[in-house]
């Protein structure tokens, strides 16, 4: 491995940084579930899927950070679904755009490597740049993955702390080290980060340090990170921690209160909106679409 | 909702009740990785996991429990790998065999709700009897399937305490309310089966209450259980808790300690055993695969 591998312009995480660096935060969803499609008149089968993200591709490009297939709802339509699913991110690779596959896979060995050889591998038929992840088992499980972002310059979301009430049950949770469980998925997460640099010169180190990093975390937007021991004063991570903040715009998180709520984590904030962007039909997708990363880039 | 949508002898609640009535503990993986595709002289491809799946398949019914397919090596095949499973499934549902489809979805509202109604909504095309689930984002975030339970007569098994070293990290931290993660997950699952006997006559409930409950559990047969505050002398929960324990076999896990791992837990015990049945070619496979079944009918 070397640095460039994990952390060069052609990697997840350097294209990242220069995402970031036109001020492009936004990550498109691209979620085809049975209510929208019926909002964009489309059928609920996987050729409405298909039409949704191949959309959501085309008014994405140049535009947003990335976009985001949610995978389930290409799964509920079997292999059908899959098929739909290969020609939207063929597509989304043509156009140039990141692309992050929100499966939230979580397994162990063998297994884990086989998720992650599914959706990070090039030239595989699921080919993303990043996988969003689930280390229920440890964040060690995940080392399946690891390899793919070291050789491939592929990227990870892990999950850390969620919206939903019902998550602060295992996500508070203490572990005997005396961290909370969504604090060490952040704090493991840097530390995997800056493992990358261990070995390379001080130019590129100094390069790499202002960059991205390949592994972020997901972090609900409307959480205070203080009731998961999640301190948002300490200095920027080197090299910086990609977050992924679903809950902006139709779920209540204010954009505007992004730098309150994530403070030193919050400089390399892919906010996801999904509902917001695909509500209302085809008709009038690009312009939602560019009216919300302008205003992302305008608040950040 | 009535008792026998859950619980009722064509259910999966129902139905695993019968297997282990009639001693059948063996739970058949369906692993076709690599490694083992080439033991049997198959490609590395979907058409080489399709074959592996059908021969155990066919090899399994009326002398496994069921079969359980992780979908971790088909799903890196792409919808190429999902057309050769939906075959396998159809295979499966033809033998009148139960399925246990080893996913280990989680994720929240609409988007968890679309992965339980892609594997438990009777019909779709990649349909089993349960499906293994990740509650990192908590119990309660499993909702979208316990409707698939509740009218479907479905089956999940949560993922509790696993056997990799790492996983400890997060089982076993102790939730504000005091129990491990593990422990909950296995308390909740056992409140859930209760709470599908309310409002039954007491005739319906006595009957239920011996047999095995839809949602059970994912515990390591090499774990000692006491080290996550599992508590395995506690009488046997109504209905019973289905337990899912890979870790024999290969892995080290001796079957005859099974009594003193579970205790309690393990009245509704299925074994899993997928290196140890497949490793060896095709040849030889359905006698593996009944020698295994017969000692854990001798041992349990």
């Amino acid at each position: 491995m070397t640095i460039a591998s994990a952390l060069g312009e052609a990697t997840f995480a350097g294209r990242l940084t220069a995402e970031l660096a036109a001020r492009r935060h936004l990550c498109a969803g691209i979620d085809p579930h049975a209510g929208l499609l019926a909002d964009w008149s489309l059928n609920d089968d996987a050729a409405g899927a298909e039409r949704m993200g191949r959309a959501v591709v085309e008014a994405s490009a140049g535009v947003a950070a990335c976009v985001k297939p949610q995978i389930a709802f290409f799964e509920r339509f079997g292999s059908a679904g899959f098929v739909a699913l290969e020609r939207v991110l063929a597509d989304a690779r043509e156009a140039g755009l990141l692309v992050v596959a929100d499966v939230k896979r979580g397994d162990i060995g063998t297994s884990f490597a086989a998720y992650a050889d599914a959706w990070l591998t090039p030239g595989s038929p699921l080919e993303c740049d990043a996988m969003t992840v689930v280390a229920y088992q440890g964040f060690g499980s995940l080392e399946g993955a690891f390899t793919h972002v070291r050789e491939h310059g592929k990227g990870l979301f892990v999950l850390a702390a969620t919206s939903n009430p019902e998550a602060r049950d295992v996500q508070r949770s203490r572990r005997e080290d005396g961290r909370t469980v969504a604090q060490a998925m952040v704090e493991d997460a840097q530390a995997f980060n800056a493992s990358l640099l261990a070995g390379a010169d001080e130019a590129a180190v100094a390069t790499a340090s202002k960059g991205a990093g390949p592994v972020g975390v997901v972090l609900g937007a409307t959480l205070n990170l203080a009731d998961f021991d999640i301190d948002v004063t300490l200095p920027v991570a080197k090299p910086v921690l990609p977050v992924l903040a679903p809950g902006f715009g139709a779920q209540g998180g204010r954009i505007e209160d992004a730098k309150a709520i994530f403070g030193g984590l919050g400089w390399a904030l892919l906010a996801n909106e999904s509902r917001g962007i695909l509500a209302g039909g085809e008709a009038g997708l690009a312009e939602r679409i560019r009216t919300r990363s302008e205003a992302l880039a305008d608040a950040l």
